[in-house]
């Protein structure tokens, strides 16, 4: 169920049922030569709502730009810096928890933000921890709420390593990979689009600033030939990778 | 034309026709009885999108979550504080402008977005402003880029208060109001929600935090009757509005 | 009565009896060619005192720099940075609520301080509304002294509409008007000063950053022509505004 | 002169003479049975336009809330946490920068505001300290313009020391004093308060927090009398201690 | 060498040989019953000293507390905030650019400082990333200093993973483990502890805040027996794995 | 005692001895042509372990990084700004206020510390400063746990200055003294540097920013003749100090 076609009261009655909820979380980046801007939004979004499906588990909003400061070297890439990353996630948390919500699982779509949202939780929990359990503020450990967070990256789960092997072998590669330019494909068919490329896989390693990156990787893509993409795929992938994402969530609520 | 859905090549190309760019900013938070969560992300989202098909406009990744401290009253309302909503709202600026994007016009549906919004363009101002033009940093006001930022609030063009007196008359109210219920419904016509109103006419006011918000519009609503909302209303609203939204985007850019 | 004049026990009194506070709020900036560039913490702390006095409230101390970023292309003029501003603001309520006090009437003398200081009070009140009530922090809703906020600008009472009307028309315009300058001569009549308007009226507009504001409007002013200020003006439009004013406080105290 | 009664034009006249400028920094704070709570504001300001005056300088606005969080065991006192304070001088510095001026002299009523004051000079020169010479942002140490700052107690100047031996010997003490006090009647007479002060000499000592302050010194003072405090002392003191400081200002400039 | 150990004359005659540095990062944490606070600064210590006597390369300051929130439930245990060792890092690679080393390597003692470092590392090249090129900053890419940073685990080392396999098998566990407590030993033999160990190894798993922690791993350990460690195993693990170290700094400043 | 050295077990027995605890803090930073540039963080340590053991207190780990923006000129120099060293120092107190320390004894190496760290006392006692005593939130003044803080400059102790004045005379200085080089000749005599100093003593004065230091303090020393520095004189120095500064300790304890 998406938080964001409840009504409270709605939300409040899901609440009694279950304290979790799932977060997806993006980036807006390039994506090399024929994949989207939106690309790990899109897919954060597609598996968010696919477990939230599965599992009748409530879906936040999306966050839609993330830490992504090496692409900014192409039209369009957005980044916001690490501090407001973890400012927003931890609010977005804060909020959350206010009403009862305490675990939170985040879908992320991309490979930048776990540095960033790792640090955002540590953020989020050593406001507890660093709080004395008798310091006169009250908050005995025993009943004060607090919060528990994961990130999950869909591409890790079992089902996507074994996919992308079978359709792609080596080309997959690790930026603007051919399985989550097939998830946006898939779940976007009219943004198909096709172009070259030259060569046919694009370099691999390291980086560090936007025109580091850029000169590495002149096209946008590591590692990858996104020329093999196709919705098709990406109606497989989503199928094959949920389950997967959905088994973590339950793993994550009983913990 | 939607950034996420464009590639880096084409964004490039578009932007040798236009450094104008559209950004939706809504809010997650409660709309009431029978509205839903995300009303002004959807809203917000919604107006974007027609302005953007409309003029042919790049239309950038919605903020989701807005300054909505009041609502954490009603289960399922998010917030970022002030501060962060300026930083993100910086950052994204900031990214765009990096690329040569110097006229960045958020579409918003969120009434309390509206001050911490133009106080983040004061922060990213006052970047400029408090440079000297000869002070060793080579930026002369000549030749730096320096970003142009308008809001726009969807619910304050002349065909959106035309439409409400007509429709709802008194009935419109100021949160949760049938007019952006029904756009929403118009949006998600699957998420339709029907909710007793009692009052059928919420009361009005001003309001502090949460508590005191609560306290006041005990089932979200501030003056308005959100039971008048159809999807219908909805369509009505949205072909009357974005003509309205799309002459203030034309202006903006001729500024 | 000043907060500045008083002692301690004094303060400790007068809480017993009221528990509100005004707080004149201006900025240092430039106000066209014959305006005074304290004219904005000059006018609100004119007003101030004179509801302090007419209400026997308390005044607390004027924030004489404000958020003027867009002015800082003329000499003399000084802003803080929206979110520096908002930690100021954050501060003096806290600290006043420290004692007791618990509602907060900022009279405002500058424009563009309304978005940042709206966003702080919204940035103050999201510390209780972010809180649970049951959090183990022992926090409860009902005894947990909460601030109240307001800003209130003189210039938008109805007395001093309808004084810039009959008495300058159409050449009170926006910025550096003939109102504002009239209530600084009033109060410092040493500081009278003269010089040529040309054009008579200044042109109006919208403005971004420093040097947009200067290359459209040369000298200053907005809409204006403050040649037509003058101190009796001034004694006319304290009189006629301050009751205003006081209303609005009491009301504000009762609401 | 001061900033708040020049025009924009003036002060460029001005700056073309000298690139100094007076700050006058205070404490909004308790000072005892009989010593205002603006005390050091108002000595700050009184010194500041009195060295003002007999340099031809020009006065900046005064800060009138400093870093005062030892006294908010006592009612009306206010503090700015030491971050926000350091953002205030940082901000204020850049503004005046901005147009020219590099000499920055704070004349401080309150000895709590200068480690927060000092700090803050840091802060301000570790933006140009940090940024190397030939970094490809042009900013050669040669053209870029770099602020120096100072900041001066007046109640440590020579002839402040030899009044307030001469005048209260062991009774001056160091808060609430009545060189301080005696400041203030002479700037306010109508202000003036009488107090029993038991005992007749506060204690002296150390303090933290506000709690661990006022269980120490319980009506506020720290070793001074301040029932010795008059008028008349004041305008000696304000006679003998301003060639100081204007002295010291003239040393400031040349250096 | 130790940066702390040379003049700034000798810092400047080997910035003309190599602009690398080595920065040991640990942290101040429980280890176990036996296992010493200071483990992970000792061990980032004596290996950023071992590599640099081999490589003849310059070691900077050991950041001695690390990100270690979720340790707080143990005495003596320290943390620094994420956004606070960011800022740190931040500073220090920024203090040494303005010298013109732009190749930092941290070795790390410490899993829970890698997140945060990394998001560090991102602030830091947002700060290029975000400048466009010719915006009147004069930062074009060409030639700007721009710093590359990287993060190495001495523990994943090959030589480290092969020893503890060797030595300690299924009892080296992730936290507190033999291999970490043998290197301080080996370091600080003076220091060296015995403890009961019960169970003898630990149980494993994941935590949140601290007193998840804590009620998790109730000695502190997880999933080690550091019962097994000795001095002589340390001497060991420090002579083989400082090679792995040293090929690893190596590659990085070729890359 | 080092906490370094200790397990987590040992520091909880010591807890019920004594909550003291002493923190050296240094700094990072060029001194002259024969100092080192970890004099400051050596001196610290030396000087915090000498008094540990005289005391059996508790020593914290170094603060190796401290505020140094003026040093920033001459290679090898690093500084926290200060905002940064105040977050530093906050966390660093609330680690291990959260364990039950409350008496936090800074035994400093730099001048430049003195006013952040300053700064930061007060910002730690402002959270307790601004709270409510009766808010709420719980934190009755009487219960709750408040750190007191204090800063010791290791060479303002008298016999520092006996000593210092007997074997230097005026040649001490207040920079790169010899009574600071003879401390680090002492504890690392395997890195005693000679050099030239030319004049044989440095000319004296005041600085702002890196450039200005700089230009007046070419080879970076102030007003001494470190030339004189040897381990002998190290030596008496620590066994003369050590006293005084370990009385200071149990003075700050008793308060």
């Amino acid at each position: 169920m998406l938080l964001h076609l409840c009504t409270w009261a709605e939300v409040e009655a899901r609440l009694a049922r279950s304290t979790g909820i799932i977060l997806p979380i993006g980036s807006t980046e390039q994506h090399g030569p024929n994949g989207l801007i939106g690309t790990d939004a899109i897919c954060a979004e597609v598996f968010a709502r696919a477990v939230g499906e599965a599992e009748d588990a409530l879906v936040g909003p999306t966050i839609n730009v993330g830490m992504a400061q090496h692409h900014l070297g192409f039209a369009g890439s957005m980044t916001l810096r690490p501090t407001t990353l973890i400012a927003v996630v931890r609010d977005m948390v804060q909020s959350l928890a206010r009403h009862g919500f305490d675990k939170f699982f985040f879908i992320n779509g991309h490979g930048g933000n776990v540095a960033t949202v790792t640090a955002a939780f540590s953020e989020i929990y050593a406001e507890h921890s660093l709080r004395r359990p008798d310091d006169g503020n009250g908050s005995g450990a025993s009943n004060a709420l607090r919060p528990r967070c994961a990130i999950k990256n869909w591409w890790e789960s079992e089902a996507a390593h074994r996919l992308s092997r079978e359709l792609y072998g080596a080309e997959e590669g690790s930026h603007a990979t051919p399985s989550e330019v097939s998830v946006t494909y898939y779940a976007y068919p009219d943004a198909i689009k096709s172009a070259e490329m030259s060569p046919r896989v694009a370099p691999s390693g390291r980086f560090t600033d936007s025109t580091d990156y850029r000169s590495r990787f002149p096209d946008g893509r590591i590692g990858s030939n996104p020329a093999l993409a196709s919705a098709e795929h990406g109606k497989r992938i989503v199928e094959a990778v949920t389950p997967d994402l959905a088994a973590a969530y339950r793993r994550f609520l009983a913990e």
